[in-house]
């Protein structure tokens, strides 16, 4: 059965360990189509890895199959996952490597904007959800290296999986996943927004935790670093200069046109946005 | 059908751009084989772009599907393309990535050896080509982020177009599409030939604008920085030190055997480059 | 026929040449499943292309074909052959770029320990493998770059065996390779083994060539750099600090828990590890 199966790690380039995972899938079903996401997520990044992946998963087909292998806690006692929502199947470590994915599909009240995700680590699924801790060494290679569960776990059980092995045979339900703290955009005062910058791209954009739905229908004023940016541009080219956007998954961004916004600004991950919202008159 | 599409960016290995595009493809024709060409040409380098796809394009069968996004104007008002050519169809904004395809399906004349291409900015279709100007959002996603056409209309497009849509069914016919003017070799007296670096690859070597049918039968001396060599070489290993050869494009390109010619050379892409001629006795 | 088809070389990111070659692949076999092993070998590299390729290929399905080029030789009298195990086929320059593979599969006697291999620059095959040397030009691409046989001659022949064409067809049966010679760990004194370390991961974990039956069953105290390292871990997570772990492809190795080995003891390629062995009481 041709299916897709994602990959998504922090093994980078320079060695064959994304090689032998898709050399374990292939081994299982050789019709497998696979497609890697990313990488080059930094050594354990968790988090880093949870957002890039939800960055993506909402364009493949239907019941695509996603590993996200960092995992910095391989061997030890924590669990290895597969989260079955309405679209796709996720295999990864259950480290909150799946947060934002989470987040998505049960976000936290808009109205609210605490500063922080009211999820706590474990986060208890609701019934759109179906969650396994994989179990069931029949699935997995024979021999299990303690150091590379990617290849000799979570590999062969996505190829069995996308061969159409029942979710069940993987192992037992779980109801709780672990997640991590997302930091949400609050507001500070009356009409002052403040958001953080999550993740800065290839290009230098400044990808900030503010999303479309979060801006009222007002004017803005945005303020990063020393920068002020008045209003919001509808693509890069429309300004020269600094620009805000709401980029392709419905971030808000500033972007330098036909520059690098974070060289320009020394901007890092982490750094603090500004919105100052103004009523129309 | 199966039918490859390959895709040359500048969205880099960081970030799950590329992967959303393979996704958007997969979603619409899951049977599609996907190549990567090149994801690390410079951001916004519309000419690099240009020069890699065409290093690559006249090895892949028969109408492969090619889709070139470097797209510093997408959102704005710059056309999106399909050009059908003899032996492939090249989808891209138009913006001139597809200037070197251009130039080598209608070579300048090589007698004239002009310093730039006299192709002016609007290049004219010849009745071997065909192009249509993007238009029908019937193949495209429903929503289009006006930020990533790559993902919500190229990427559809082409899957649709892999799967055997018509190219009339995209858009309306146009007559004359963006080229950039390419750097040609020329005589700077009777016996010298001026050329140019127009790209440095992985291994250091310098890839110049000269062909190996603009070299007359004659011995040569290569002028490069302060370095000087005598003759062609046939290989790299052929000779200790610096080289140079008919590369496997069919370019003229200074090597340094088992070593990095570019750092030995300090050169760049840009730097000059100096042929004499010399009637064989 | 669907097969499976690696690639591992020295080619970079930045380029299209790893893309020509499975155009050529994809022209001749469109069914061939093209997966990349690595392309950031060093340029020349050919003892790390050697060891890369060799912990992956197992984990491919039978029958498997592997392409290696990195190729300083190119276009030179250096043969390019086919080298068939029982589970695999490999091409490559005949440079040695199989030693690692050679190595595990006629491993030199673990009691002796020599400090390189006793292997010459030529090794005789046994009965288990067959090797040719490419020479039947039918099977390569028309015209043949001496700078890129790669893509003109690998490629081309890659893809017509992957669609069956019996080995003799490519060229004579030849009987005995290149290898180069490879470190081996050897006993310094009774109780202690020295070793080297061969590959630096992405991770920055420091791999030796001391395999895990290589260690007898004592306690052990491992010495790189200023560090002393007492007794192995099982998983990278079991222990804060540096860890030596039997990693995933059953080599010693030293990492830094949730941080990069290397970087902390400024540790090289080469480098020396001295392990000295205590009796249990």
């Amino acid at each position: 059965m041709a299916c897709v199966i994602t990959l998504t790690t922090d093994f980078g380039s320079c060695d064959a360990y994304v090689a032998s995972m898709k050399g374990a899938i292939l081994s299982i079903n050789p019709t497998a189509i696979i497609i890697d996401i990313c990488h080059s997520i930094e050594p354990q990044n968790v988090l880093q890895a949870a957002f890039i992946l939800s960055t993506a998963y909402r364009y493949f087909p239907k019941d695509t199959i996603h590993m996200a292998v960092v995992d910095p806690g391989v061997g030890s006692q924590r669990k290895a996952i597969i989260l079955k929502t309405p679209s796709a199947f996720f295999l990864a470590p259950d480290n909150g490597v799946l947060s934002y994915i989470i987040d998505e599909l049960c976000p936290t009240s808009i109205g609210a904007l605490p500063s922080v995700s009211d999820q706590g680590t474990e986060m208890k699924l609701g019934t759109t959800f179906e969650a396994i801790a994989i179990a069931n060494p029949a699935f997995w290679r024979q021999s299990v290296s303690p150091t590379f569960h990617g290849r000799d776990i979570f590999a062969p059980v996505a190829a069995h999986l996308s061969t159409g092995v029942p979710l069940s045979e993987f192992g037992e339900n779980i109801d709780s996943i672990q997640v991590l703290p997302l930091t949400q955009p609050y507001y500070d005062a009356e009409n002052v927004l403040i958001g953080h910058i999550i993740h800065i791209d290839h290009f230098g954009n400044l990808i900030t935790n503010i999303r479309g739905y979060h801006l009222p229908n007002k004017e803005i004023i945005i303020n990063v670093g020393d920068m002020s940016i008045y209003g919001l541009s509808y693509f890069y080219a429309q300004r020269e200069g600094t620009v805000a956007i709401i980029g392709s998954n419905n971030y808000l961004e500033i972007s330098l046109t036909n520059g690098n916004a974070s060289e320009l600004l020394g901007a890092e991950t982490g750094d603090r946005v500004k919105i100052r919202l103004i009523d129309r008159y």
